[in-house]
């Protein structure tokens, strides 16, 4: 099943379908699942927004091999999952507009595959990890470089208004351990690996973050990017597609 | 006014007192504003929690000159606020325990002082920053000095469950630019210094930070910790007090 939120006249709204010709909509939670309401129509009628407002999103860092020294040759590859993390208010939508913050700077898309957590997890080891996942949508890690790089700390430069885009829904129903993640600028193939490739899995992630800290329903873990990241400029439409889940597409503006 | 929250047999209350003899409580959030209720008594006998669920803890390193230097002499002063994030599922509130998740390890409290965001801030100035402010907490940045430096990325190391303690109020009414921010460590004095003396004062801090991100009402800022940082163990309790606002007191235990 697929999961999306969209704009009505009324409010926002949750809607599921597995026809994207036939979207219904759907009351309840994340954390309290969905009940089935009304005929909401066909998809491509619907305004969509990000398929949920996460609580916190989790980020992994240099987790494809070939990533990992792309932009630093030095770089060695992890011995554990680099965590840092994004905040909630640079979630936009499918359709929404990446606003750059400092044109000057580069920057740059990062296709992930993102787990949407559903219900909470302390603690939890890696073979029963996946039983905790909601389901999977697609994420953009908006990075400038400049800003990445001159604090040693990642986040102000991830953490722009507009950085996180997600969606354009969260499938419940997929098996991650092999999905290829990719994206495209202006149509142009940049990136396209399989999760077979991650230096940590997925359950295993999962496990790892759930020793640090507690994970809640809506909580999402953003699971590194393959190799192939290069800058965005005005002008330019960076699009997201996770094999199973759909096309993240944004246009990109300057703020 | 002093804002707390406290835990009750029919659920989490909010109070207000300017005297602790007596505290009313509250009805209403920090972005829809409060409105007065029962009285619910002293605040002796109240079991206090965490005095907000924050949206987002964005937090600064590095805002004191003389803890620039006291863990690595190699560091030079920041040009600009080093900006990172401590997850909401680390909040415990006063009389909760700090449980230590690496024992092995040195576990540090650090002492701050705590800005309480009231209104939506995107791009404000400094000379209006106060103005979407509700008010302040202390706050203990509690960091795993291993896995904080071991990845480069801190959030891991300051992330755990319980290593953010907040309370043991909001305080509304606070001049802010020269308050003493200090901490004890069983009893002993750690940590003593004035806000005047920041690298970055917090009506900058929130300017800086609200050109980056969007903070909401319920969002904190942590401005960073004074020189005397130093470990804890299980069975010490440390307390973080910051001049016109309170004590926040922890026990320290092993998870």
């Amino acid at each position: 099943m697929k999961y999306i939120r969209f704009q009505t006249d009324n409010g926002v709204q949750t809607g599921a379908y597995t026809d994207p010709a036939h979207v219904q909509a759907v009351t309840g939670s994340i954390a309290d699942g969905f009940t089935p309401g009304d005929d909401a129509g066909s998809l491509d009628a619907l305004h969509l927004l990000a398929p949920l407002e996460p609580g916190k999103i989790v980020a992994i860092g240099l987790n494809y091999v070939d990533h990992v020294t792309e932009l630093d040759k030095s770089r060695k590859l992890p011995e554990f999952p680099v965590m840092f993390m994004k905040p909630p208010s640079g979630v936009i939508g499918p359709d929404d507009e990446i606003r750059i913050a400092n044109p000057a700077n580069d920057t740059h898309y990062e296709a992930e595959i993102c787990v949407v957590i559903g219900k909470t997890a302390s603690d939890v080891d890696e073979a029963s990890a996946l039983d905790y996942v909601f389901g999977y949508t697609c994420g953009n890690d908006v990075s400038d470089r400049v800003v990445q790089y001159a604090g040693g700390q990642w986040i102000q430069g991830k953490g722009y208004d507009t950085y996180c885009p997600l969606g354009p829904c969260i499938e419940t129903d997929l098996d991650v351990s092999n999905v290829r993640v990719r994206s495209r600028l202006n149509g142009e193939n940049r990136q396209d690996e399989s999760t077979s490739s991650l230096i940590f899995s997925i359950p295993f992630l999962i496990s790892y973050v759930s020793k640090v800290m507690t994970l809640l329903p809506g909580d999402v873990i953003m699971t590194g990017t393959p190799a192939g990241v290069g800058p965005m400029k005005a002008g330019d439409t960076i699009e997201i597609d996770v094999e199973g889940i759909g096309v993240l597409r944004n246009r990109v503006v300057n703020r």
